[in-house]
């Protein structure tokens, strides 16, 4: 079966068909732009990339035009939408509502809008394109595969902030976690390779992307992760502060005359690697600038990498040891440096690295010497395949 | 010599005169409700607890009233003034510009100032107390002991936030730390104790009291604590939230149409264990409700100590391993039970915990086994004696 694979936000759609059985990518794209003007980038296995500007008013003439390039008698991989057999969508908050991928119904969009408050920005614009592809792929069932489900199993020590307990009754205040679909992807992986069953493995996932964090997997099962009520607690990322004290709101408030909207800007898009660097979000023009001598570009580095680590040990003690450490996403799975300079810290628990093979990019490897007591690990993620793979699970 | 220890805040003023060379405690007590009515509490050596009311408009009279109390003919300790050496102050925050005890002089009434926006509530009420004490007694040398101090030795990468860097070249936004008289005094006993130099030990302290911190001591210096900016960041405490998500403060403000400051009051005063309860902020409170089926006590309880385990672990990574824990304050020297529970998560750094010894309160003792890899302690902290330590060595 054909799984289309929609990741919807407010003005761009990434889509991805993939063949279910053979795991392969059939064609992939985004549409940007969507509500401004418009564009849609398109590329088939093995075709050119093709981008063309194209009007697209709302998510419906997004949606119709990948439809029109998938079908097409020339760039098209499919005949027609018959050979499309679901289509699976990536939601991002799905609340205390799912702890797994669902078949979407109305209730389940009733659902999901109840957990708009906790991800405004992203779950209307998600349930945008779920009624898009209804509108356009009448009795095609469509899938939800959440990025919080894989964290239900999180206990209430690690879930419940040290807030009035009220704010949890009232409003479901509490800690989330999201890339769901990558850890679990990548932990599930980790096991296969070490040759042990899931549900009898300690893995920690270090999804350090743009945005990023650090999971938890006991026995198979979310006990932890860094990213909390919403996906800017944790790790310093890209351009989001991760942890802070929650005072400096206050002081920031006052000392920049900002209002609480203005500092959430200010902690989304202009702090994290970026902020502290003042140069670039990207890790690659930080380690060039760092080699350069650029002092702040050096410290970013240095608070990202340390955070990752302290991270990594403070889930060591709540699975009360490791077994497997794996790295994934953009950085995790380029940036050696980064992966040495994280590791570099974790001896005490018995880690050895072997460089060569850490000198390695975007390829599962093994990082650690067969002495190494913790398995360390590069496993590339692949968000797509796993919510091809949800899809399948639950129409086949 | 004699050193009166001075802990001032902005209605109340503890004190202690204490022979710096025996290290004994002469009198003791508290001045309350300064600037509303006015009591003081006062006992001698071996003498009665006396509480009596006292007209206290400002910290003059109360100083005045603790002078008149200590050189009183019957009640007193000292003959006269000639007999205090020195006063060592308490100074919540030193900002970057205090990294050990110093002499107060005008200059450094003027840099505690300047730091006064970090602390609002603190150094303000600090200072009156220095004022009030160089009114009183002219010609003594005033020591000034900064709670930031002992942290200044923080590398750049503990103490530099996510956050766009120019908040930390305009207002010093950055990790500062708290509790640093208390972690120095024990990591330095935790140093005695196992006989090897303080400068080639790695060692964790858990100070948890109603505030709460751990500190990171690599070789006699601080090199990462939980508290930050200001003490509320880091555990969960008695009634602060410790770490949250940044974000819970845009929510919260929408939700319950609170402004940033009515925020801060809730995370300061009604939140943590008391807030997660909902019962007590008082440790026996919780472990009795929990005792008898209270579950929001039981969450409370389990989500203290697995704060203090996951940041135990964070911190053996910041120092890649650590040779001794060391718990401290109210709860930490009394509550076998949290110390047990935070034990019971760090069997993976070879740690293993001797019950019966566990089963103490409020003494100096090892809770581990001999065959445990890291030593784990309860040291009881002395602030009062620390200071005055502190004050000594700068004056004689």
């Amino acid at each position: 079966m054909n799984v289309l694979v929609i990741n919807c936000g407010s003005s761009s759609l990434k889509f991805q068909l993939i063949n279910a059985e053979s795991e392969k990518v059939l064609a992939k794209g985004i549409c940007e732009r969507i509500g401004i003007d418009g564009s849609l980038t398109y590329q088939a296995a093995d075709g050119e990339k093709i981008k063309t500007a194209k009007a697209m008013p709302t998510h419906t003439e997004a949606i119709q035009y990948v439809i029109d390039a998938l079908t097409d008698t020339k760039t098209g991989v499919v005949k027609s939408l018959d050979e499309i057999g679901a289509v699976g969508h990536r939601l991002v908050h799905g609340g205390e509502k799912f702890a797994s991928s669902v078949i979407i119904t109305e209730e389940v969009k009733k659902a999901v809008e109840e957990c708009n408050d906790l991800a405004p920005l992203h779950n209307p614009a998600n349930l945008i394109g779920v009624n898009a592809c209804e509108e356009l792929m009448p009795g095609t069932t469509m899938v939800a595969v959440f990025d919080t489900a894989f964290h239900q199993t999180m206990p209430e020590k690690a879930y419940m902030y040290g807030l009035p307990y009220e704010y949890y009754e009232k409003y479901k205040v509490r800690r989330y976690g999201f890339h769901g679909t990558s850890h679990s992807f990548v932990s599930k992986r980790a096991a296969e390779i070490v040759g042990k069953p899931y549900d009898a493995t300690k893995t920690i996932v270090c999804h350090l992307g743009n945005g990023a964090s650090v999971c938890a997997v006991l026995n198979g099962k979310s006990v932890d992760t860094s990213m909390g009520m919403t996906p800017l607690e944790g790790l310093v990322m890209g351009t989001r502060s991760g942890d802070i004290d929650p005072a400096i709101l206050e002081f920031l408030a006052k000392k920049e005359n900002k209002d609480i909207e203005g500092l959430m800007k200010v902690l989304n898009k202009e702090s994290g690697v970026q902020g502290v660097s003042g140069l670039s979000s990207d890790f690659r023009d930080l380690t060039n600038a760092a080699a350069e001598g650029n002092n702040r570009a050096q410290i970013a580095l240095e608070v990202f990498s340390y955070r990752v680590a302290k991270y990594v040990g403070s889930y060591a003690a709540a699975m009360n040891g490791v077994d497997n450490i794996v790295f994934t996403a953009g950085i995790g799975e380029n940036d050696d440096k980064v992966r040495a300079e994280v590791c570099s810290y974790l001896g005490y628990l018995g880690i050895e690295i072997n460089e060569e093979a850490n000198n390695t990019r975007g390829k599962e490897i093994e990082l650690s010497t067969p002495d190494s007591k913790v398995r360390v690990f590069v496993i590339p993620t692949n968000e797509e395949l796993a919510i091809a793979r949800e899809t399948l699970a639950l129409v086949k």
